[in-house]
């Protein structure tokens, strides 16, 4: 059940039964030769459309553009300053708790912005206790990436071993190529797997890693392989999902 | 063409011949008993990715959540602060302008994101002159929302008439039904107009207007009178961004 | 009445038979060759006080300095940024419902504030919202620019034609020169009329409208002109205020 | 000269032979029984002013509402919090220092001001640092209170002795009866001196000064002494103005 | 009694018997070519901490970096924007005050943090009010600089007369080498005593006074005079805190 | 060597051959019933100040607040919001990058700083870009918590077993009892050891983990093994910051 697709009185509904949600965060940043800008956003918010169809969850809207300061040596990349990127998660969390929800679960696509989102549930934790102390909502939030899970990881090393890299991996690439058939891009990798290694600031990531990508292959994704971890992925945050809403 | 389904080295090429780029805009926010949650999200989001169509533009990642304080009492709404809403318009002009975009037309699909966006504009160009001078970058910002043209607003009195109303409009509704067929809803509308006046906070506008319309009927709404509308948003948009990016 | 003239416990009295209030609002931002850069902060503050006289309204401070980026390329403009100019709004109007005022009138002197001063009350509303739940206060505030009225239109029109224009205009100096009219400048101007368009930032401005009018011939401006414009603001005004604080 | 009633060209010209600028800072709140709530903002605007007219000066527009979060339990009483005083300074010199002034004097109407403007100089300077480096402008910035100086000290002693007190003293009251002389206001003082000590928050400042005033008896207030004490604090401003905008 | 040097339920303890806590502030600032960087936080940090052994007072967490931006131009200065320091404090303060904490008494050992330390405490104030109404808990903050006091000025003017200066004065030099003993630097003066004046930004500063001093010679510093304001500076705190927690 | 034990122009002379700078980083919260509320701020700074000592690396101030919001249920705790301490990072590293600083080696004490710190290096990135472009100094920022080291995970492990826990932990109450021998505390630990899990605001921390240790049993921490682990920590440390100062 998407958020964007119901009517308030369905969401009325809703509530009387659950006090859950799923809330897709993604990036809008380069990923490399043949990866969509959008990877990390239709990543996290096609799989969180999948959790929803799996539990009867609702998916709130998804945070498209996140935190991509580092990435922003290459056209096209969009970031929020890590401090908007909280007071946007704020501004979603609270209204969304304003109406009863009180659990959170982040499906997240883009490693860069766990720190942040993390700090944000922080900040509202706290804002909530000095604006209502002991009549503040008991809000959870929690944040799950896509791919944090045995059963996509192994996939991923069965699928791509070493070549899977850390940015603009063929498992994400394979995951949008899945769910996007009609953008699947070509382009030549050189070399095929691409350097690996720690980064500071926008123009040191392009310094060492010119095209993009960070110790992958992702000339080795097929959409095929992204139906599979798609499906990993969808039915591992279910699990967890359920988990979640149902803990004590 | 559209940034998120495109791969950095193809904005890289884009940047060759323009300078210029579509920004959809919307909101979350409750559309009456029958109007879905997204409404204007995925207005602004399809009309702009039709004009991208038309023109050959690339379109940004659209901004789904606006300024809907004034929906909070209705579950499902979920809004950003003015404040907020700011700093995000901001970061994404910002990181787009790094890039060497300078025409950012915002197609907008709620009237209640008009007046936080135009104060985004001017903190854009304040801060930039205030961290740039004569270096800032020269930025030209504008919104127009997908209905504010004559040949739009004439199919919609032809449509509708009275019946159009101001929120949760049959219009609004019809281009969704267009855009999303399989996702049309049904529910009784009493009276089938629903009242119309000002309001103020989100309290006051639930006491006047206790499903959520203003002054509308959208059980008039139909598919086939939303692909006229989006038609004629697209057509008139189109000429406008044209005109837009090859102004002086 | 006006605040800074009263004391302590004449507003005390106040608030036993009114919760209404009236704001003025302006800029302090060039107005061409022979108007004063105080023209809208004049304009707003004498027809505030105006309409105070009228009604026995308290007429709170002036907000003399508004939203005038762009208007940055001529020497003696004074702006503040619009996420300044919404806190300053915030505190005053939080400020006074702090005393038991409901009802804010703020009587704009100035087009570029609007927006800005929109967003504002948006502000307000979720920032009570999220502090107080249901214990927010019920404030109302409208922004009302003085020239917005029929009557007004009517005599701007019968008194200089298409020579309004839209900054600077024969009307605003007119007005000044009533109030003030020992501050009447002569400047030459050239041409008469100013050319009209549209615009983006300070140095776009100052570009298209190198002497920074618009469109205008305030060259016609007279005081007696001014009186007639100003009655009739303060008569529009009046009429207006006292429908929005018994308004249901 | 004040900046509102010139024109652009003339402030154009002004700063062909001087770079600084009169600021005047007031505040908008309670002055006891029988002082208006304005006092602050209109003793530092009309001194000010009064400097201007002496000195040749360009002053600015006034700041009439200033800190004053510890007169809030009294009606009528307006405050900016701290960090939004100190935007609005900063918004209102780095304007200012865009035209090309460099040095600004703040003439003081409200002890309560003082820290926070001092703050505010340091928030620009450090800004401006940040954005500039090097190139930032070589602002100075100096808040004197038109009450600092011995001969104004000497004159308030010898009209009002120990009934000076501190708050709403019978020589700011003074002052505003000479320049406001229409709104003289009488009302019973009991006790005709008013308690004197410390206090923290808003709260505590009512319950030890429950009439607004600290230490004084403003019933000893006339017009004849504030044409004396507007007279000694203009002229000893003036020369401190002539001092700061010729120190190297 | 240190809050860092405590447990948890130690301080659950404290609090039954007193609502009261010393918070030290200082600098890290240059200090002239034989003062230390931390001259500011060492003297406010061991003056704070006599005072809690002497008073049997609680003593928290040292800010040690305040605002120190018109040394920005001597190595090895850092300094918080005023906005930031506000905040800290805000953040501080009502943690603790979440504990029940009442009455703050600051102990300075930095001039220059005052203004925006005076600032904050109005903010915390503003705040808490506008969050809390009636609710908000009566706090009472104060802020002493640590030679606020007739004894400390005595022992000053006895040991440095004219050499005291207000910049790196030899008092506070000596302090630090009664606490510091392994930490007394040699450093050429010249002259020995240090030219003196007003100041605006950091570069200003550096023009008037090159070596950091201003109006001192800290050659004079000995460990043992050290000791003696020491022992004034506690016991005349130790004297005012006591008044301050037992005020009415 | 300590910044705040040196002169500037000790600094100064440092800059002439190295660009690098240690920063400790811990919290003050409660640290179950036993352990020191400054327990993570002590342990960061000491073993910075061993790195220092022991490369020769200048040690900046310490940041002894940190992110504590989920420990606010305990009395003593003190944190900063992540947005305030986002800023202060921020002032921190632009202040000491405007001396010429580069290269930042957080010594961290608290895990739940990490988020955040994390946040804050990408604020300062995204800022530098914004306010100097291609001017930026090329800072490196980098976090590493004091137990994050093979050596010192294995001997935890050695020492402590199962009863290490992840909060107020027998290995960092151990380093605290080496450093500052006396202030051991004793206290009745039921059950030895704490429970385990995840959890989200301070009052659900406070229901999961009533005394305040999660899965710890401190009651095992000696000072001889303070030294051990503090010994490792400092080597560990000592090593990458070497790697990361000289890293291309």
């Amino acid at each position: 059940m998407r958020l964007q697709l119901s009517t308030w009185p369905e969401v009325e509904n809703y509530l009387k039964t659950s006090r859950g949600i799923i809330m897709p965060i993604g990036s809008t940043e380069q990923h490399g030769p043949n990866g969509l800008i959008g990877t990390d956003a239709l990543c996290a918010e096609e799989i969180a459309w999948g959790v929803g169809a799996a539990t009867g969850a609702l998916v709130g809207p998804t945070i498209g553009v996140g935190m991509a300061v580092h990435h922003m040596e290459f056209p096209g990349t969009v970031t929020l300053r890590p401090s908007t990127l909280v007071l946007v998660i704020r501004d979603y969390v609270t209204a969304l708790a304003d109406h009863g929800f009180e659990r959170f679960l982040f499906v997240n696509g883009h490693g860069g912005n766990i720190a942040t989102v993390r700090a944000a549930f922080n900040e509202i934790y706290a804002e909530l206790r000095a604006e209502r102390g002991a009549e503040a909502p008991n809000l959870r939030c929690r944040v799950i990436s896509w791919w944090e899970s045995e059963s996509v990881h192994a996939l991923s090393r069965e699928l791509f071993g070493v070549a899977e890299g850390s940015h603009a991996t063929p498992s994400e690439v394979s995951v949008v190529q899945y769910t996007h058939p009609n953008h699947i891009k070509e382009a030549p990798l050189d070399p095929p797997i691409a350097p690996s290694g720690p980064f500071y600031d926008a123009r040191d990531y392009r310094r060492r890693f010119p095209d993009g990508r960070i110790g992958s292959n992702p000339g080795l994704a097929r959409p095929e392989h992204g139906k599979r971890l798609y499906d990993a992925a969808v039915a591992s945050l279910a699990e967890k999902y359920q988990k979640f809403v149902h803990e004590e």
